[in-house]
């Protein structure tokens, strides 16, 4: 059994608790913080979003198709659907000459609330291009039509079927994910995920490995730690990319910039490359509790970069979140639990 | 830490997992099945809302004011805000000479999708009415209303406050769940609920319990154990009430009548009823997951009613469930863990 993470009180009573696995681990692979059992593959989902792109950056495609910091940010997001990222997404497809059929991510309606509502009352319906992985789907598009033009084909019909783990684009993807964690990904057991591609179960120490490498540079190939620093800057440039509006990732770095990389990902998952610290994180909470994630990952940020003096209130508010009632009526909170307090005190 | 109830796979890969603890107990107290720490108190929240309703029909309100079976399946209700419980519940106010500006369990959008994306695309608020509790606090009107004639004062003015523990109408619904708990809520944990009421912790053991003593009448004063038994009928009548469109304790309920009772909670409860059988059922999923409540209690009504052929498919589908992504690729499933079926398989 995992230590428990995060508690849920209601009132001053206990209400619920989150158990789960986290790993710190730096560059070299030694182990900082290990708290559970970190070498039990989960599967990180979108939280290797920033490994996923690596390829955009690495092959050449930003660079042959311009990609801006907001269009590099977008494809390491998982984008609540607003209407800047829907923009920016689009604006990628037509530089290729091709639009959000090209996409196969699938339909999602956008998660921030008062877009959909503004949609729903305008009539509107939600495209590929909502959907919260368009922007790295639209980089696995980019990369199809750069591998198209070298060998000399139609971008469009090169590019279909990207999503499949044998596609050449994939291939890319998967090797980037095997060359940054250590783990050949062809052995490891594969799922679907949400958006159609693979998704890995790989070990939370192979992952903050791998987040240390993106973070550092070191134990990546130079065209790897450059594509990392490159899409660690835009994010770290245009934040909203990569979340949006009242979003735990684009909040934190707003506030911290390229001093903390951190993505979230479904059922429970963060990723996170601390560079001035050469420090990476991962963490599970294992019944896929997003509340509890943010909450873990809010802690170990708060923890790491505790010398600083700008930061606290804001990850405060999320390792404690305040819970309220329909009548606005505080009546709960969330909170580190004993064990992952005592993982993250000074030693 | 307690079993695992739940998993949650990703391909034939385990994903997540849920925890959690269960208690099946007959009407005498003599414990049928547990797993997991049943001793431990949790807040039942809207699991009990068939106990909390029982001063409705005990106090003669319900006769009063000739509450149809539908107003009091609404009493015992977390539906989704769909026009037939705002109707409802509007029904019931109106026939006390009241408004949804009397219910005081707060503003919430439906959460039944289409009804929503309808509000919004014709402009229109939510209210109180919408509010998945406003059936349980239209009777809390007619309680006080009662009263209020009783003593010869302005209804209006004496509902008003109903929320607070010490209200009157709260002291009933206290000591209702007093009676058929056997837990003096009084002496219990407190925090405040969704809707603004008072909520108790209390043991599995004693919430099963109180649903076994629900579903038989034994243990209950005549004027609960009536009232238990007009307010299961009327669920059994009227079950879209309860919950609503594709909702599972609907679903359940249209096919199974008065075989089983069951309500879900906040926070991943779930309490239920089986007469027949003379049980009562009680379960808390620890991390607060519904999903895997709603799994759990599908996996015992599978369990324990396992001789008829007329159920099965429908909470296979339940205890089962198919997850599908963006696409609609069939990409992993929830399934009763080991112990869960451990503890379900008959002796």
């Amino acid at each position: 059994m995992s230590p428990i993470l995060i508690e849920v009180l209601r009132g001053n009573a206990l209400e619920s608790r989150h158990a789960g696995a986290l790993a710190i681990v730096d560059a070299s692979g030694a182990v900082h913080t290990a708290l559970g059992d970190i070498d039990r593959p989960i599967f990180p989902r979108s939280a290797v979003k920033l490994l996923q792109a690596l390829p955009l950056v690495a092959s050449g495609a930003a660079e042959a198709f311009q990609l801006t910091d907001e269009e590099l940010a977008l494809a390491c997001a998982s984008h609540s659907g607003e209407p800047q990222h829907v923009a920016t997404a689009a604006g990628v497809l037509a530089r290729l000459g091709l639009d959000e059929t090209a996409l196969e991510c699938g339909t999602q309606w956008p998660a921030r609330e008062p877009v959909l509502r503004g949609m729903l009352a305008r009539g509107e319906l939600a495209t590929a291009l909502h959907n919260n992985c368009s922007g790295k789907h639209s980089g696995f598009v980019c990369v199809a039509c750069l591998m198209a033009r070298q060998v000399g084909t139609d971008p469009a019909a090169f590019a279909r079927g990207y999503v499949a783990a044998n596609h050449p684009v994939m291939r890319e993807v998967s090797a980037a994910l095997s060359a940054a964690t250590g783990v050949d990904v062809e052995h490891a057991q594969r799922g679907i995920d949400g958006c159609s591609i693979p998704t890995f179960a790989l070990p939370l120490r192979s992952l903050a490995l791998a987040f240390a490498r993106a973070g550092t540079g070191q134990g990546l190939s130079d065209a790897n730690a450059r594509a990392a620093r490159r899409l660690r800057e835009a994010v770290a440039r245009a934040p909203f990319m990569v979340g949006g509006t009242d979003r735990f990732d684009t909040r934190v770095m707003q506030t911290l910039g390229e001093r903390l990389f951190c993505k979230i990902g479904a059922e429970g998952v963060y990723c996170a490359a601390l560079p001035e610290l050469g420090l990476g994180v991962a963490l599970k909470v294992d019944d896929g509790a997003a509340r509890a994630a943010e909450a873990a990952m809010a802690a170990v940020a708060q923890a790491l970069l505790k010398t600083e003096d700008d930061v606290p209130d804001l990850l405060q508010g999320y390792s404690h979140l305040v819970l309220c009632n329909w009548r606005g009526t505080e009546v709960g909170a969330l909170r580190p639990a004993e064990a992952l307090n005592r993982a993250l005190s000074p030693r």
